[in-house]
């Protein structure tokens, strides 16, 4: 073998540790461990079957098995060096993600936030301020249809970043191993700016599909006064961006109306949660947002609304699971 | 008998007719029986049970049954000229009050509506030029808890006008029968501003209850979040009314707030309705303190996001019934 087949690879197979092994984590180790990574999960609620007979994944691109390298009830239990950790935990307050990491941080070990919303990478990143973080966004629709079964029913495509800018090289290694398993997966050097970009989708849907009674985007696009409404916050979801420094164009939010017109009407991941009584999002999809919103001294008064409504209601479905 | 006793009572007993008997209805209609007035009722849900045996009404103020001088189906059964007509249907764009009243409105029957919301009083009003239009307001928890079955919380007086002003002759001897009948009733020269200082209160309050996932007035000023939407609504409750002429001083809000905080937890009305699956009276409460904005130029996004939801969650909420 000459040095230059190295070149690149010279972590090959990658190693890597999923933490969160539900939909997101379960679908995409399964797509790394078909191109060659070496993967293991951290897999709580699903560990007896999924250590059993690993993941069933049923896919509009095809169906495939994933059966991970190791399948563990926690990071400690890892006894190797991760090249990544995949984090694909929900963001959500009573989530330590540093804590639930750590045991299985090394000195080399790129951590990647396969997660949503904005603002969420800061816990992280002054946790390991030596580690490699990498911000990803998964632009998919897929979600966990009994123990260890997966059902991956629209898009797929992965961006990922450097935290706060750039791209390093190992960020182009696992684009790159992403785009080998069939993944679509750019880099970006302004990650932050692609998660305004695809906030400005999720600020709107999400909660409007649960506030409005359990909508569907086709349903919330249809009634002229939601349809209205999703407009107004994207406005102000850019207008917050705007204020960090990341101008969006004003085409962003035609264009997001459009797309989502041309979709099958779809159930936001908001609104399967919380129909199946799980904590939701709020502080990563808006919460956060406000609070930046609110140090810039932006108005937001649409987000401001659903944010209050949002919270309460999450109280309240959780308090009748 | 001296002419002398017979000033303001020439009607006396008052024939009354009570269109729309749910618990309001029989409340009200009992109560100003008790005091001496003929009241009959149109009651189309209860019919049979009310025929048979009347209304049950469980009050703080006392429980009393009553029953009514004749029961209708319809108005067009009042085979009399009623004095008053007081309409205490629930105010939905699917109700024909003009209709349901046609019938029984002689030259000189006085039309009551006894009814929530702003700016109801217009289709009544353009429909019956000549008759004389009190508007009302009732403060009242008062509840239907079975067929012909009415529970009284708390509360109960009521402040009639004129529309759009004044107070006339007949307002006068309708207040005075209900304070003979125990209800507190005040005339107001403003009816109309009257109905904006009370929307100071629905506006926020039967949304937020609804929307936030079924929460109680207590739960609302709890969570620091929803308190301050209600306040911001109430804020905007006020810039609507100003622009029509009517200035409600700022200590309303504060008011408002400290008056809900000493009240036990309460389930607004449309959140009994949202939870029995009847319709809600989203356009009276919201939709159409909106249109006024929007024709004055007052910007009321809180308001705008509220009634969004609102009118999403009703259609969802009947669907589903």
């Amino acid at each position: 073998m000459t040095p230059g087949n190295q070149t690149g690879n010279e972590n090959f197979p990658a190693r890597v540790l999923v933490v969160g092994a539900g939909a997101i984590g379960s679908f995409y180790g399964g797509k790394l461990a078909r191109a060659g990574a070496d993967v293991s999960v951290v897999c709580r609620s699903d560990y007896e079957v999924v250590i059993a007979k690993g993941f069933k994944v049923k896919s509009v691109m095809g169906d495939f098995d994933f059966m991970p390298s190791r399948v563990l009830k926690s990071a400690a239990e890892y006894e190797d060096e991760p090249d990544y950790i995949i984090v694909s935990l929900k963001v959500l307050p009573e989530v330590n993600t540093v804590e639930l990491i750590r045991p299985a941080v090394y000195r080399d070990t790129a951590i990647v936030l396969l997660q949503n919303g904005i603002d969420i990478e800061k816990p992280v990143a002054e946790a390991f301020p030596r580690n490699e973080l990498i911000s990803g966004l998964a632009f998919v629709c897929v979600n966990r249809v009994g123990p260890g079964e997966v059902e991956h029913l629209d898009y797929g495509r992965v961006v990922l970043g450097m935290y706060p800018t750039g791209v390093s090289r190992k960020t182009k290694a696992l684009a790159e191993l992403f785009n080998r398993s069939g993944i679509p997966c750019k880099v970006h050097e302004d990650i932050v700016k692609a998660r305004w970009q695809k906030l400005i989708w999720n600020a709107p849907f999400n909660p409007i599909s649960v506030l409005g009674g359990g909508i569907s985007t086709e349903e919330m696009l249809d009634q002229e006064e939601t349809a209205l409404l999703a407009r107004r916050v994207m406005e102000e979801v850019r207008a917050v961006a705007a204020s960090e420094g990341h101008v969006l164009d004003e085409s962003v939010v035609d264009q997001n109306i459009n797309d989502t017109v041309k979709m099958k009407p779809y159930k936001t991941s908001m609104l399967l949660d919380y129909e199946a009584k799980r904590p939701m999002e709020v502080e990563a999809i808006l919460g956060n947002a406000l609070r930046i919103a609110r140090k810039n001294g932006v108005f937001v008064c649409h987000m401001q609304t659903l944010y209050a409504l949002l919270k309460s209601v999450d109280i309240k479905n959780l308090a009748s699971a």
